[in-house]
């Protein structure tokens, strides 16, 4: 039996366009005489489709294309896809989370995801009823266990929640000649490997072969990452697909040994995480562009600091340099290498860097703001004033020339709030808005040494204390501790869920310690207006981190 | 038996701050002889606590004030209060949400809520295991039906999902001899109504009083407006304490005729919805300032026209003259009434009306844009240039002097992405941005004709045609349908969740909606990084509304 497994690039909502990818991928199947091609969770629809799941005509015209992908079976490969299915009892929620396998024109089985993942990012039980039983399908002469993503998942290193059901076990138990998995899982930092792990185990334990098909693509903050994958009966990968990139695989599933065996043999090799992130960044920008047509091109502020010369970066590897637009911006208090740097980086890059100096446009707002502050002493009114002028100066690029701007911020200026609202933390996505301080660096590094092997980054930008320099000599370090200090608190205060005591614990200084965490708990206002930010950790800001901006837990604090 | 329902107006996460008011209320109670004093859902850290649940500390400091509170029935009334409880099986969630009843320093009961809203503005199945099992309690000889808000709710004029088990139901062929419910539930308009109706039902149906205590004040986005309530067998209203005040009110409840009756009498007339919002509007925006502790002050811009017109009135009321201060940055495509009109407000109101000219500012940038703008024609970029400057302005005042910068967007001009970002869409909150336009100015004519009973908001306000300024002659009329046309658009499609046709068929022109529609869709980015918004209506955008910025649903747009 001969088994393709796919990872389409599908955009949320645009049903015919992702039809016609899912058509393609039956027909090339049907080419290649496969005997199941196997595609991912809500393929039709694209993942995570949010509230469209509210409107009646919306999922309406998902069943519609199901009723089109059955009937093109006539004519192509049997298909096992992911899609909304309705839920025709009196009570619950409208639909279901459905696996379709469909041969010949009919539908032979509907799977429904029993497992509905209601953290994080995940919204499912909102749109969703879930399974509660669990059958095996029949399936040229094979018994299939399928499952739909969080399925597999069954409290695999999850802590919010622990699951009573288990619908691998419920399936291998029941005969399941296999796993086949169809997933929308988005990327976060370390998953592959992770994922690995999770199928290796479920195929040792039941042994059993495990096929795994992912969607791939960007769908604004969630990038997910693809890395469909098949592992034999012993636990041993068989084959897995790109990154980040519309791929297939084909397996044969044999009676006799090898059970499993993949076409190509060419199991990608997984990435270091670093250049993972670097990927699935670039994918995300893209695909943002792309899916939303706000434009090809991008404009960023270049400030001759780490963060924005790591965006450059990365959107003229995304986007193509000629989609590029540099713009510096000194004020009395940059420094000689804000414009010497950015422009050294820009002609490494081959982007344009334009000058805008603000320093006339700044001394007019104080002229008029002078009647009010003239008996006040310069403070963050006059630093904030800098970044305001800037982010209007990129806007009316922008809105000029139909450049997206780009936000340029880091994680660890958005959990401490040293960023500005409406200044820096302007922009339409934020691509490195999930990657500490420490992280850039890294980033950076890696590229010069590793990817592009010469330094694109400039070595200045690199070695430089890092600085807003909204007043004279200031230093990041004036006002927040070394980055690989603060980076460690962030990271244990926001992804592990950490108490001030766990974290001192650690070995961090408990005034620092309980000082950042206020820092973090009190800059939700500003978190609240933030640009839509690529998700690359396990534990982002946006949607997967919902804490009130009016509240008064103080626990922490003392 | 004296029941006394009380609505306090708690923080989240103040876990100390709310334990004073919950143990002041059994104090009182105590001191009137009360038998049962019901308070409102999660009274111990305040509603929605969103992810301070899934921090362990957070959960243990919850249930060390339910024993301190269970503790103090010792020395006060008997109590029914709303709390998180842990779920000390093996799977699921890691606690619930759950109404405890503490008598003589002992806990007679815990009752968990069964339907947990995850839908709109909910979450509650991202954090709480849901109950199964349906008991009634004894207490002092009587059969209670506890329920938790949503329980109580069940299926009523609900059109998401449907579920499948009603626990007033359960609990009423249980025997029980009154229901009572525990809430923290929001304001949405004409909620109040709705409510009674719903426990009226009730009542009737099983011929039993009905006890509902619900939270009330503002917290971020959500204002609950209290409206407890006591309804008798026959489902007539005894009872009904104040919107959106702290409010207690007491009833005998009696095994002979009349058994339910109220200590005073005195229930609360239900103001019409216009002036429900009224108050809404100031107590969130009050409840913001003095929860966050942010400042007790608020500037905002002040345009001439209605919208910041009746930001600053409700401001005004809400905080006090001496608490606002209105800006007015006239450039040279403000008409005349810019300016004065915006005075005679400030004259009437009591506030000041600083003058900011943005025209030098604005030159110096049009200047320093020249060399890319020069060949250009006026466009979108000037215009969103002068709002962009206002914000910056206001954010240097706010930034100075502490101040808060109230946004003055409606959800009219949110909607319709008629709204710059970084400029006029700045501010900390919304407070008008869940009203209509026309919605605006009904509140503004309800604020002179019923309110004030004199004309605080200037007629040339209320009478000149709705405008940006930002070039010359602009109206909004020539972007957008005449505001009666649009909003009722708008509503449809976001409220009822109406197709093109369905609108259609309501007698618009189907080329103006479709045309609405899809600036609806593809003003998703804007709206994503706008203030947070009080919501009024029952679909707000921000948190209830979730669509995804990067879509191609096209179904509405052919």
């Amino acid at each position: 039996m001969k088994i393709r497994l796919g990872q389409l690039n599908t955009t949320i909502g645009d049903l015919e366009g992702n039809f016609e990818l899912i058509k393609k991928a039956m027909n090339d199947a049907e080419n290649s005489s496969v005997d199941l091609l196997i595609l991912p969770e809500l393929v039709v629809c694209g993942y995570p489709p949010m509230d469209l799941l509210e409107r009646p005509q919306f999922l309406d015209a998902v069943y519609d294309i199901n009723e089109r992908i059955i009937g093109h079976t006539k004519n192509a490969s049997p298909v096992l896809f992911g899609t909304v299915t309705p839920n025709t009892a009196k009570s619950g929620r409208k639909c279901y989370n459905s696996a379709i396998l469909a041969d010949g024109g009919e539908v032979s089985a509907v799977v429904n995801k029993a497992l509905l993942p209601t953290y994080d990012v995940y919204d499912e039980l909102r749109y969703f009823e879930p399974a509660n039983t669990f059958e095996c399908i029949n399936f040229k002469g094979r018994k299939l266990g399928i499952t739909v993503c969080e399925d597999i998942w069954h409290n695999f290193e999850l802590s919010y929640l622990s699951y009573d059901v288990n619908p691998v076990k419920e399936l291998a138990e029941a005969g399941a000649e296999a796993i086949c998995n169809v997933s929308a899982s988005p990327y976060a930092q370390n998953k592959p490997a992770k994922r690995q792990k999770m199928l290796q185990q479920h195929a040792r334990k039941w042994n059993i072969p495990v096929f795994y098909a992912n969607q791939v693509g960007g769908n604004t903050e969630l990038v997910s990452d693809g890395d469909s994958m098949a592992i034999d009966a012993d636990g041993d990968l068989v084959s897995r697909c790109a990154l980040f990139e519309e791929d297939f695989t084909d397996l044969y599933w044999e009676e006799k040994e090898p059970t499993l065996r993949s076409e190509s043999n060419d199991t990608v090799e997984v990435p270091i995480p670093i250049a993972q992130m670097f990927k699935g960044i670039k994918v995300g920008l893209r695909d943002y562009l792309k899916k939303t047509a706000i434009s090809d091109k991008v404009i960023l502020g270049l400030s001759g600091g780490i963060d924005s010369a790591l965006v450059a970066t990365i959107a003229v590897e995304a986007l193509g340099k000629a989609n590029v637009v540099g713009i510096t911006m000194p004020s009395e208090f940059s420094s000689e290498g804000s414009i010497s740097d950015s422009e050294k980086l820009a002609e490494n890059l081959g982007i344009p860097c334009h000058e805008l100096p603000i320093g006339e446009v700044y001394n007019q707002f104080n002229e008029l703001l002078n009647p009010f502050f003239k008996d006040t002493d310069f403070g963050v009114a006059e630093e904030n004033l800098q970044p305001r002028i800037r982010g209007t100066l990129l806007m009316a690029y922008s809105n000029k020339f139909g450049h997206m701007l780009l936000n340029t911020g880091n994680k660890s200026e958005l959990a401490t709030g040293y960023c500005t609202l409406y200044g820096d933390m302007s922009g339409g996505l934020g691509i490195i808005a999930d990657l500490y301080k420490t992280e850039v660096y890294e980033m950076a590094h890696w590229l010069n040494n590793e990817y592009f092997n010469e330094t694109v980054i400039p070595k200045n930008i690199l070695e430089k204390p890092p600085s807003a320099e909204l007043r004279p000599d200031q230093k990041d370090a004036d006002s927040l501790p070394e980055y690989e200090v603060l980076d460690a608190i962030l990271k244990a205060y926001i992804e592990d869920q950490a108490s001030v005591e766990d974290i001192t614990d650690r070995g961090y200084d408990s005034t620092v310690v309980k000082q950042i965490v206020v820092l973090v708990d009190n800059m939700e206002y500003k978190r609240f207006q933030a640009a839509p930010a690529l998700k690359m950790s396990s534990k982002a800001f946006g949607t997967g981190r919902r804490v009130p901006i009016v509240q008064g837990w103080t626990d922490n604090r003392r």
